[in-house]
């Protein structure tokens, strides 16, 4: 597998996250990636230790900072001598100071100029970003000045050995942001990137960050890795990558550290108040909290940083395990109940699960796990409801829609129950039999026609019981859109009340009034034993079948 | 905080989970506990290493097994010198084997000799495991043989320095669960033990698992620790702390280990699988799966146990965090995402809910977070539900319930939307304004007086936002009943469709009708501008307020 590109090349994908190869002038780096940030001036953890330690295949900096510190030394050094690091160096241009400060001490000129002199392997154009409580008068500046600046950088550019970044502006203002990421991809940046999502994050809007990242992606090619200024809290990495972000700078596992804060890929706690460490990294697995906080701060703030870092890269492991194992959905969701905010960003993707959907595989190395209708918006859910509804047919001599409840055991045909229904088709007889076209209606799917069962994922799923209220009504809402669609004569419901509170029953028997078919049902508890309720099966079916005959006359 | 116990003083507790000090003869150990399971002939970390590199408190190990391997040895020894381990020893009594293979070599009698005379510091009577797919009948069997055995032991013991356990059997019989529970718990055991659950976790029922815990543990005094024997995943530890488990026993690290398998907090993988170590423990933050593949077999083996407990430790510790947080029903509920069936262990807990009320606290020291309808079982919920129907009484005053929409800030009567109620209430004048009620409908909560808003948690929450249906019902459900249950003369409704999908409104409009009470809804978007949207609102006051003066006349 392997996407073309010229510097960054996907060999694996789930969601609309990947892992990647990134090819830079000094080493490939695998993505999804973090780039800890490095503070030349105070650095708890040093660039070297990160690489020989830590593993982390690249760095960023901020070329603004140094150039401001440092002038030439870095210039005369090269920036992977100044920095003691051989990995791969990213830097910033100071666009983030603009942010916070209103300006800069520097061209867009100077800058470039800069990083290209000390050898970054990725760099950035000088961008103005948007912020967040920006009228869109503002911020439709923000995007206009940004897109003539990345216009203006290529005849400023000298070398071509550096991956340069082209940053996708507009804020919360999503029909800017989609603009922003249509004239960008027009330029021929390796890169880009989402401009300052970090007051949005620090606001908990994380349902706007979502759309603000969706709405990015499918202005950009897809080939193309999206960089997420910003984000270094390890409980959103999994949200992120799910919509298609590949790269991440840190410097939140130092400042944290700084102010006492440890992280976990759930949230933070501020280490006066923790009586246990709930981790089992290198440095908690050997260290109490009780201990800890008696040490020197100098101490308490390298122990945090490097715990704060080995959470980060750990959880960027679990979700390159899970997008290897086709369970990026199942983790997101997982992670995502961490904080409400975080949950809501995911309930948003709703709005985009056409363009997952499209992007994503949906046929993987295994099952899935349905906890609740956040799922539905699932690319294997969607995919599915696509092919039954424009390409699926019922068998020609099919008359009488069948609909049975799910089963506990899957595939439906393999069930014990199925059994008792396999001898209800006998004692009907072969001709009768094959003009009654069983189907499943089940979570989170819909229907299922029964000789379709075995096809992936229409088994191979775990749902979790009893079933959630929403999920219930989209199942109903499925079975009266396919009885609409297709020309069956009449339809025999098993309703299993318990489990579907009479959902499904409902919107079959009112689509059936609407188009004046024939409709039954019989509860599967209402019974005196199973042979007078396989009887009235038996019956109800045969009278259907009967009136058919009758019509077709 | 601490209640009275001779061997069991419980410091923290959050939902029905606690923390605890048990004392036994060799050391007081800390609950929730995991006993990491020691096979003398083939145990990939030795005993000693288990303390000192793992910190762990205590072990268990199966006197049957010793006693037929090892004879005298032990006997002459002492198990603490056997096993050379200076922590607290459990032994278990071969009851497992009975399961297994339907009977043992030895009488309870000499199996409770046995253990004395080697010195354990917890010790088992042999019990009668009823297992998983047992006729009630034969359930009932192993449930009386169980109680006679426990009864008989009391006159077989020798010495008073030993914690004994009393197992609780019946299976997935509640019925017999609860009997035996209530029986054995008449016995001066030190500790009980929920019997066999091993079946039942391996058929994925955590359904049933919860509520054979939950039965039991109503049971039995609060004050007893509970053991859940054969309970080694760490990804159901949350489950049975939350439902009340103290002890744990783990053979699985060990044995996943043998098998090639990495355990997580969320799951299992097999070594050939994994191409990343998603974990930041000692061993994964320094090898890969590539490098470790190609070790030889006993080193994998090694490297998996390691881990494994690593694992179990690290999520014990956050457990016990979670609990000083007052957050283990957060805790519970993200890591029950782990697998439907776990989540659906989860689901059942609301039929318990007011057991868990009366022994949880419902105050905490920090808010809480709500995600779905599986949150409606929290404690704090049902307590506000339990105080707003049984304590609370309007003001005597109030003529009309004027209900308003949950606002993204909380406390409500702080939010930028009541500046504009304020208003409102003063254009009506003070008479008039305090015949009016206002009060909030708001998720997860229902009715929320505004007088009482500050009160914990009733602002001290975030809610994942779009709110779903099943919550969104049990709001409208919570307003109707708030309607019937006072004396309002009219309700004043302002209607937030977007958010609530005119469920409330149905719900309210409804009630209104079958209590003849007055009933106006004012849409928060059908609106020429908030002035004219205030002068409705005030109009409709207004009218209200005139019907209910006259209807007083």
């Amino acid at each position: 597998m392997g996407f073309l590109s010229l510097s960054f090349e996907i060999k694996e994908k789930d969601l609309l996250g990947r892992i990647g190869k990134l090819k830079t002038k000094t080493t490939t780096v695998e993505t999804p990636l973090l780039f800890p940030v490095i503070n030349p001036s105070s650095q708890p953890i040093p660039s070297r230790r990160l690489k020989e330690t830590f593993g982390c295949q690249a760095i960023i900096t901020n070329s603004y900072i140094i150039k401001k510190r440092f002038k030439q030394i870095p210039l005369e050094q090269g920036l992977h001598k100044f920095l003691d690091y051989n990995g791969a160096i990213m830097t910033d241009s100071g666009a983030y100071q603009i942010l916070v400060y209103g300006e800069v001490e520097v061209t867009q000129k100077e800058i470039i100029n800069y990083q290209e002199g000390i050898g970054s392997d990725i760099a950035t154009i000088l961008d103005i970003p948007t912020g967040w409580k920006v009228t869109k008068e503002d911020a439709e500046v923000t995007v206009a000045e940004t897109l003539r600046r990345a216009k203006a950088f290529f005849d400023l550019k000298t070398r071509d050995d550096i991956l340069w970044v082209g940053p996708i502006q507009g804020g919360r203002h999503l029909d800017l942001v989609a603009q922003s990421a249509v004239e960008m991809s027009k330029l021929p940046f390796q890169i880009h990137a989402l401009g300052s999502p970090t007051e949005v994050m620090e606001n908990y809007r994380y349902d706007v960050l979502a759309d603000m990242i969706l709405t990015a992606k499918k202005g950009i090619p897809i080939q193309r890795p999206l960089h997420l200024f910003g984000a270094g809290h390890p409980s959103m990495f999994a949200l992120a990558v799910s919509l298609g972000c590949d790269l991440f700078d840190s410097a939140a596992y130092a400042l944290y550290a700084r102010e006492g804060r440890y992280m976990t890929e759930n949230g933070t706690w501020r280490l006066d108040q923790m009586d246990y460490f709930p981790c089992s990294c290198p440095q908690c697995a050997s260290e109490t909290p009780q201990n800890l906080k008696l040490k020197p701060a100098k101490e308490q703030e390298v122990f945090l940083a490097e715990h704060n870092l080995h959470v980060c890269i750990a959880e960027l492991r679990r979700i390159k395990q899970a997008i290897r194992d086709g369970r990026l959905w199942e983790h997101t969701e997982m992670r995502l109940h961490a904080h409400p905010a975080l949950l809501s960003a995911l309930k948003r993707v709703r709005n985009y699960e056409d363009f997952l959907e499209n992007f994503s595989p949906t046929t993987k190395p295994s099952g899935f796990f349905y906890f609740t209708a956040v799922g539905l918006a699932r690319p294997e859910i969607v995919h599915y409801r696509k092919h039954l509804t424009q390409r699926y047919t019922p068998p020609t001599e099919a008359k009488i829609l069948f609909l049975l409840p799910q089963t506990r055991n899957k595939p439906f045909h393999k069930a014990p129950e199925m059994k008792k229904i396999r001898q209800l088709m006998r004692m009907l007889g072969k001709d009768l039999a094959a003009q009654v076209h069983i189907c499943i209606y089940a979570a989170p799917f819909g229907i299922v026609p029964i000789e379709l069962d075995e096809v992936y994922p229409l088994s191979q799923h775990e749902t979790a019981l009893p079933i959630d209220i929403e999920t219930i009504n989209y199942v109903a809402d499925q079975t009266a859109e396919f009885i609409k669609r297709n020309n069956y004569m009449g339809i025999v419901l098993f309703n299993d009340k318990k489990l579907w509170n009479d959902a499904v029953k409902d919107a079959a028997q009112n689509t059936c009034k609407a188009q004046a078919l024939t409709f039954d049902s019989i509860e599967t508890t209402n019974t005196n034993g199973t042979r007078e309720l396989l009887n009235q099966l038996l019956k109800t079916l045969q009278k259907q079948l009967e009136l058919t005959e009758n019509k077709k006359d």
